[in-house]
């Protein structure tokens, strides 16, 4: 089975990644971009197994390894 | 308005950092993982207009600075 997670960073931890893409953007005349955050969708292939267990399983790792959760945030997606 | 853009490696373009955490998570014991790849979810915030428009122009910053297409696949999603 697959499933994405979604790590982004937390409201008010600064975002150099995205504040240069914005920047870059508006040098290039983009000037309707207000806002940029960058963060990272992880596509995970798994064993197959019950969507609750996969989700448990799926948080487990992204509080361990996946996610940096003082400055982070992190959504799981089953996908099908 | 706000809007997300998926970007994503190719199939056949190695991944050096999914592999890498998919080298931690097996060490760590949590071998029901099979594949990880990791892409990048870019959110933005830009100035209200037609869905179509905005597709339109997000789709060209792509081409242009966000991802690279020789490598990677991107998606866009207008939120709401």
């Amino acid at each position: 089975m697959k499933a994405k997670v979604f790590v982004t960073l937390k409201n008010g931890v600064l975002d150099p990644q995205g504040k240069a893409a914005h920047g870059s953007l508006e040098r290039a005349g983009y000037s309707f971009i207000k806002d940029i955050r960058i963060g990272k969708v992880i596509e995970i292939e798994l064993d197959d197994m019950d969507r609750t267990e996969a989700e448990d399983r799926l948080a487990e790792i992204c509080e361990k390894l996946l996610a940096n959760t003082v400055m982070e945030n992190y959504r799981v997606e089953i996908d099908g």
